[in-house]
């Protein structure tokens, strides 16, 4: 959990000795192999192939607003370093790119322990060695609120016609696919809140919540098929894909039963409440990716995510939402919560 | 001035709305021409030539530590968002690389003006033209206090021998050179917080320190000449030449009267405490550059940036301080002043 407690051995606050000590916590995790490591003025290193395109996103969390302290607290620090990772290289899977290096700006509270900053570090790293990034920089400022920010760097190959995952190019006739299964995080954290025991048979919603893994593979692999539109769906599906209908300037249906949703979440709550956080509860870190239907079988092949078809692109039509769910009906179903406002 | 009013039109604080005034506010400062301009899950560019190294780094500066906000201010909003990008930038310029894109990171509170956020946005566009680099993405959440995070990323031409200015590669006989002049920023601090009316022969000393500039051309010069090493001394100059001189497994020895001084602080404050400005102040966001003597006839000619001979790298001695500043008697000196920590 977090820790909030008196001030302790960390705050003296020294700025250089508090780097030393995030670097020995990161461990592996630390870009020691390149041009010039972490600890000059800033890090250097080469791409894998020269020529290849530079890809950057960053994404900034905040207590109190993106996760709570103390006895509120829904997820450890070891949790809030994980999902800051996790939620970063999500903006570069969404774009069919690897992610490589990190870049961390770390704000912390003179009241924060030393035990908080090991374990979001613990967590930074662990999210690291799965994502298969490391650590290039960072700095680390005293501030009124712990915060943290990830700039994650990455690569893609050149094309003659710099071929990308992008929001602005879903073609009607496509069909729409979304990665792993939807709601599981907004499941976990209503069920995080509950406060009662945790069935082991839930777990899977609590480590959605607390542990999202973004799907590099699944959008490596779209890009190289021949993919050219996806978004990540982390604000919510429908609020993300309605991004992808104005970008692009089409419309989307949605089939609202083949929207893959936990189980367990299914079990917890119904169907329909699961829905509706599978529609816009946000925070699965799930990709939206929108190709035309003849890739499916060969992105599907050997993917390490399920793949699930949920909709398709259709003509812009003058009035009314740009992104429809439809229910078994046909009829135009609108879900019980909107997206989520990462400034909310 | 830093504008701390009631909540206006701004807070709503809805993130997407916001990016777009801020997108607005920026100008031609955003990267529009890139393969994927800011708008989409990441911002996608290829670098000068295939095959150029990435230099990263990120810098973070806080409200309430890193500058004053109501009537204690010292600085515009303009001038914080001026300085973040300053500040980043010369984090590139120390490592002789060219910086090209910037992420910025806004953490705003709700009790933020958008008078402030667009000042912010202005100083951060004015710094970037000046600098030549552009905004390629960014994120805004709310958190309980303002905070301003910026990962720069430049790239510099592959080497064989991956040359590029390194803290660890002063060697001994080289001179010690210093971009600028020194002390400037601190004096103009100290002008400021005397709270009276500032005469036009000192608004030099408000300018180094509201709007610092970093020495790109400098360290690309040095770089380009051959130079090896080189660091940024806005934490202090002896400070940072310790790092130097550390990483370097070297002594530094920097000749007191030679030091570049502002005409304007000495004028004010005496040189003696002028003096101890320059060598512990910090925030000058020049660059100390270490190399052969033979080289500097042309790293200087036709530089964009006075440079000065401030001392020489010596053999290391097992005792006493690494970095030894030395008076007109050649004695040690000890100026009043430490360097400047940032998380303090």
């Amino acid at each position: 959990m977090v820790s909030l407690g008196a001030r302790d051995e960390l705050f003296s606050f020294h700025e250089f000795s508090l780097i030393h000590r995030i670097i020995d916590q990161l461990g592996v995790a630390v870009a020691q192999d390149i041009v010039v490591p972490p600890g000059d003025d800033a890090a250097v290193w080469a791409t894998s192939s020269p020529g290849n395109l530079i890809v950057a996103s960053v994404d900034a969390m905040t207590a109190g607003v993106h996760w709570l302290e103390g006895s509120e607290s829904t997820m450890t620090s070891l949790d809030v370093g994980w999902r800051a990772v996790a939620a970063s290289v999500s903006d570069i899977a969404a774009m069919g790119a690897t992610p490589k290096m990190l870049l961390i700006s770390l704000t912390l509270s003179e009241f924060t322990s030393s035990v908080f900053v090991d374990e979001l570090v613990q967590g930074i790293s662990d999210a690291c060695l799965f994502h298969g990034v490391k650590v290039a920089g960072g700095d680390v400022v005293k501030g009124n609120a712990n915060g943290i920010s990830i700039t994650v760097i990455g690569e893609t190959e050149h094309s003659v016609d710099n071929r990308i995952l992008r929001r602005d190019s879903a073609k009607v006739g496509d069909i729409v696919v979304v990665t792993g299964r939807l709601g599981g995080s907004a499941a976990g954290l209503s069920l995080i809140r509950s406060a009662g025991e945790i069935e082991q048979s839930m777990e899977i919603l609590t480590r959605r919540h607390r542990r999202p893994e973004a799907r590099v593979g699944a959008g490596r692999k779209a890009l190289l098929a021949g993919a050219l539109c996806a978004i990540d769906v982390s604000d919510g599906f429908l609020q993300d894909l309605g991004h992808v209908a104005s970008a692009s300037e089409v419309d989307i249906e949605v089939i609202c039963d083949d929207v893959p949703l936990e189980a367990s979440a299914v079990t917890l709550l119904g169907r329909s409440k699961a829905l509706d956080l599978g529609l816009g509860g946000g925070e699965d870190y799930e990709l939206a990716l929108i190709f035309a239907e003849e890739l499916f079988k060969d992105i599907e092949q050997g993917s390490d995510t399920e793949l699930t078809v949920v909709g398709r692109v259709v003509e812009k039509i003058a009035d009314g939402a740009a992104v429809r769910a439809l229910d078994s009906q046909g009829e135009i179903y609108h879900p019980a919560i909107r997206g989520w406002d990462h400034g909310n």
